[in-house]
């Protein structure tokens, strides 16, 4: 069981109302890869520049990550991210000071990671995504994640991605925004019409709806009483989404559901610290409590 | 059983991205009235003008709710209220075309109606609301509801009345201001540390949060594909709540989840029409129906 996480390996400089940092560890695959890690091994495949820190890349490099796929760029930046957060930290104003080697180099799949069983493709080209897609030869599940810009610029190509994997995640306003409705049941509804087999719309602090063809789900948010930043939080989602559907027997549409509510929880913790660093120090069995306190806190029995 | 409704019956012209509806029947007291007679009996205590149209009597005028309480001011006008709502449905501006009688009459308990055994008590005067609470001989569950015009102008008084109440329903932003802080657990915990003893956090299209000494518990939003007018939502749901909670042998905690089930469940169907209309024909079997599927959508199995 392996996870093929692709996307950004960036350094951010992150401003929420309470606290700053600069230049530390970020990027779409970094969170999501520490996040599959917990449940699967993680291939990870991004690129970096000469002047990505050892000390970045040292805290990748730990036991159920394979790095051979972090490849530096000669002569390259590494990518840069920039956020600051509003009051309710809903809503942020994202620059990038750096574009830096993840938006033109485009690693390909190493041929010896063919046998991945699961992809967790963050925010990217899509024509690219699916030629990560392809590379595979017998994927168990496949997600792909995007953004704004994607779906502004490559809606065509994005909608043969989705038709593609197994899962695709957007947020509320991207959701909105792909099927040019304010009803986040109808936008679900209209991916499914166009090709899409999963959807997961990431509602941030108030949960995740989930569509399929078969299978509608809805969960709220896990209840934090401090929000330190939600950066990775999405992308935490989607490792631990895929991670958890990687070692499952099979992928019934229970497992999807149990995928969602570890992905959540997953990505609860990441919003405890800045940026991944608290993915870097949780454990399973860490996951697996608030798993069941999440559990707790939504069971409720049935009418008359 | 009995619950007693308060708050306004009023008249309003409600406008939203997709229609407009003037002078249509509206007022939380007509909403949670309804919403709270799919459960229990209701004695309505609400006062309208001269002006009120026997035909927008007549519809409330149904087995299940006591009408002797809402009396006709003389020389008065009905309260007026006005809404338009922003392209998403969470966000609108409100505004009071005729303050009418709702506002300088506040009509005292009938002492007949001392043996009411529950109350729904819609946004109004603090002071007033906890002279209902006092008028009532042995209540077995009480609800007061606020808004942010109080907050700001009798904090001090909506404490007390707070203190007196079991359950106090708040929206988000209600939540928010009342606490001082972004994050809606600690808004809540914030909230029963000033005495509150339940409080309902009202989060819209994402469901609810309740939080009491001993419990925690947070719902998703019923997810609909269609909204067509979001009014009377949260006066829907504090009645459904109420009336379901008058029905139950024992307050638990386990039914007052599913009392905010039942609230959020009724609450559902009535944006699937302009003001109270879907509740003036929904029926007792078809929140149930709902109920099952709202258990059905949000069911997720035990992790490992």
């Amino acid at each position: 069981m392996t996870v093929l996480v692709s996307g950004w390996v960036a350094i951010d400089d992150i401003e929420t109302p309470f606290a700053k940092v600069e230049r530390s560890l970020g990027g779409s695959a970094t969170c999501a890869a520490l996040a599959a890690a917990l449940f699967s091994e993680v291939r990870l495949l991004a690129v970096v520049g000469e002047d990505f820190p050892a000390e970045m890349r040292a805290r990748l490099d730990r036991p159920g990550i394979d790095l051979r796929g972090l490849q530096t760029i000669q002569g390259g930046k590494t990518s840069r991210w920039g956020a600051r957060y509003h009051y309710d930290l809903n809503t942020r104003d994202t620059w990038y000071p750096e574009l830096g080697v993840s938006v033109a180099h485009l690693p390909p799949l190493p041929p010896e990671w063919a046998d991945t069983t699961a992809a967790c493709l963050g925010a990217g080209d899509p024509k690219y995504q699916r030629e990560l897609m392809h590379g595979l030869s017998a994927p168990r599940v496949t997600l792909v994640d995007t953004i704004k810009m994607f779906i502004e610029e490559a809606p065509e190509e994005l909608r043969e991605t989705m038709r593609h994997a197994d899962f695709v995640t957007v947020n509320e306003s991207e959701a909105r925004q792909l099927a040019q409705t304010p009803s986040i049941a109808r936008a679900a509804r209209a991916m499914l019409a166009g090709g899409a087999r999963g959807v997961v719309i990431k509602l941030g602090e108030y949960g995740a709806a989930f569509a399929s063809n078969g299978d509608y789900f809805v969960a709220p948010g896990y209840p934090l009483e401090e929000v330190i930043d939600p950066t990775g939080a999405g992308d935490a989602f989607a490792g631990g989404f895929i991670g958890y559907l990687d070692t499952v027997a099979v992928v019934t549409p229970a497992e999807v559901r149990k995928a969602i509510i570890y992905g959540s929880t997953t990505a609860s913790f990441t919003v405890e610290g800045f940026g991944p660093s608290r993915l870097l120090t949780l454990t399973r069995p860490e996951v697996e409590k608030r798993y069941r306190e999440f559990r707790a806190l939504t069971h409720f029995e049935a009418g008359e």
